[in-house]
């Protein structure tokens, strides 16, 4: 593994290794000291075109807890705005030799073509509406740590499936572990021959009580004025995930940003079935989980354990 | 003292030390390492939905000093931009298991929120109008370093009281140490009953020789255009703190950013009466000192000394 | 050497001086551990007032290698959008007793006046169209690594001189180290009298093969607008650095961010003659140095030798 771009370039066993390694790292970050001497001197770059306040922090906390130096650039405030191309950015980032490379960006591809213009690992933290991987793993992290492995679970997910890169890499990667994926939205928001990817299709909820975990996405109320969708009362009204439509026993996951109200209900957020705030926690341990297993990688295979923590409380 | 959302949540004897651990921290600050391991390994989140460069880089050379990482939000460029509510944002952060969160938010009561969402320490570095306890703490420390205790001192406060946090965080605990509290300006930018806090009430400067501190605030230009004030002129001619105005004895303090020539003349800020940097320097022990009361409280409790340094220099 | 303000207040022993402890930092950046821990427990501050990606990541992550904590401020998103003047600003950040604070500011000579107000080590990161000294040295460096000294040897300087910082800051460096430097561009472009400063001018390229080291200027999009050239295809036509250009034995440089196809065109900045990664990579080194040699002095003066790095992989 010398980069993570798809959720494609990774099999079966490879996730399982990742999230056995994010588990160790779950654990250090439940000590005191929550910090392991990994990435010692060693740089981790993050290159966001896009706004984020999860994702970015989520790689940055990950990447000062394996102890390295982070260089975040942001492309506001940048010389992005000075119309650079992102082959000159990342050149030019690259020439302080950092071990990894995490890119966020609109096009689909860019992290891809990263890796040939750079020796760092390439992380892809969402390119386009194409793949975000990372995220794929931390959902499978939360669920893993909340009922096991997906296999034979039955996941919904629900919503803008058409412009979402989240759903395209859960898809792969819930699939790939043996779930049994589901997508459901208005006709206008699913993508056609999106069930050549292995999924089911719905166009309502009205089966819904058959899903296990309800993944809702992101309505970005941008669409509203693309008139994907009548309004967002309307799409609310026919695919908000809210209490009344579940069942208790029905779990329900959402990447974040959520707009309160409209893909999902605040009773739901609010509940013991909603694993967002696991989601954030197992973002954290999985980042370093993939940080760690391209960058720390020969030092440490040998052992599924968390490297020991540094130092001792003061 | 579990989180710092208000000066009332302090009695004096928990101002008091505060300051003396403050102190101990300025020593540190004077060290060629200016550095202490206190909490090294635990994370510190500040999360600011206004503008600041002084209290948000205090608060976080604060946490670097005590060898916290830091992880910081500003509204700008994150995902508080889509729209996501604070209580989603707060929850998100606490998914990282910070040891504090340092708030400031443009509404009244946003910390106070906080603390019933986060297991994490909650610091409120300023709530709409409300409170700014730690500027109240660090202008007690800069006194104290220049003049000793402020009791049976009297300090006028001068300015902008009706939209100032500032203001009303000070007189709670300048009177709380014992200070008499005065409270000037022009009617319109005085908050009715305010006299009810335990200060007194003056119009204007003619007897401003009394005070042995005069704290002048920060006049918003924007309050201009309000009809708070005739013009900016005509505010600085009534209520501009400047050297024709004060006796030599009288000392000057102000929370920054100031606008010289409008509340208080470039005459005073470049003298030696003006606080303003010892105001500064004292921000960042004072910070390090909340921090660590309410970070590394049990472990070090048992002496007010700042906890020797780390390493040694190259 | 107490500042570093402009290349005028360096002689050549210095500047060699500089060469040599970035070479040695240059090793440092090839290893595993990339850090040192000369700076350890000392504070630096960036404080940009401009858009900059490579600089202010390049001082920020020099100083990170070398142990330091550091506190940027940039003007968008700070209190310098208050209205705050810079000499307030400054003050306000000295209070932290910062080591050395680096500044970018569009105002010609606002370095030097930081020095007056700041008992921090003061480095000039680019000031109005004065001085950016610190890439006239990374320069001399990437020079060196490539071949040797500049002594003897002739550089050419293209394109928009006359709002070039670097272009003034090369000239004087690339003069004191011996080589003979020629600017050209369009007349519109060069400032009168720049004769003066040592160098020859030349208003078309028609002899550039005469140059052993062609360093192409940043082509600024909006003097475009202000009619100092007719327009960006006659600017590229007339004074584009490409491979039909130049000779095979000719080096370019720039100094970033380039306009792909206006100043420079694609076919050399992708060749081995091009520089650019170079400068960057040299840019990390040669301001270690400088922060190294501004604030490690005296206690590692007497060895040429980069100290050794902190700790030990895990």
């Amino acid at each position: 593994m010398k980069h993570l771009i798809s959720i494609d370039d990774l099999d079966q066993e490879e996730i399982e290794g990742l999230l056995d390694r994010a588990e160790s790292f779950a654990e250090v970050s439940k000590r005191d000291i929550k910090k392991v001497p990994a990435l010692r001197g060693r740089t981790v770059v993050t290159l966001f075109y896009e706004a984020s306040t999860r994702t970015s922090s989520s790689f940055e906390l990950a990447a000062k807890r394996l102890s390295a130096d982070v260089v975040s650039v942001k492309a506001s405030g940048s010389s992005v705005e000075k119309g650079e191309s992102l082959k000159d950015t990342v050149e030019t980032l690259s020439a302080y030799d950092p071990a990894a490379i995490v890119i966020r960006h609109p096009q689909a591809g860019a992290a891809d073509m990263l890796t040939n213009w750079v020796d760092a690992a390439v992380v892809n933290a969402g390119d386009g509406m194409r793949q975000h991987p990372s995220q794929a793993l931390l959902d499978l992290l939360a669920l893993r740590q909340r009922i096991g492995s997906v296999e034979g679970r039955k996941i919904w997910i629900v919503g803008d499936v058409l412009h979402s890169r989240v759903a395209r890499s859960n898809i792969q990667a819930f699939s790939k572990m043996g779930a049994e994926v589901t997508v459901a939205g208005p006709p206008t928001l699913i993508p056609r021959r999106i069930e050549e990817s292995g999924c089911e299709v719905r166009y309502s909820l009205d089966e819904i009580e058959e899903a296990d975990v309800v993944y809702s996405l992101r309505m970005q109320r941008e669409r509203m004025k693309e008139s994907f969708v009548p309004s967002i009362r309307e799409y609310a009204r026919l695919f908000q995930i809210n209490s009344r439509r579940l069942t208790p026993r029905q779990l329900v996951m959402h990447p974040g940003p959520v707009n309160r109200g409209v893909e999902i209900g605040g009773d739901v957020i609010d509940s013991d079935r909603c694993l967002i705030a696991d989601q954030v926690a197992s973002g954290l341990a999985m980042r370093m989980a993939i940080l760690f297993e391209l960058l720390a990688h020969g030092d440490h295979r040998e052992s599924a354990e968390a490297p020991v923590p540094i130092g001792e409380p003061a």
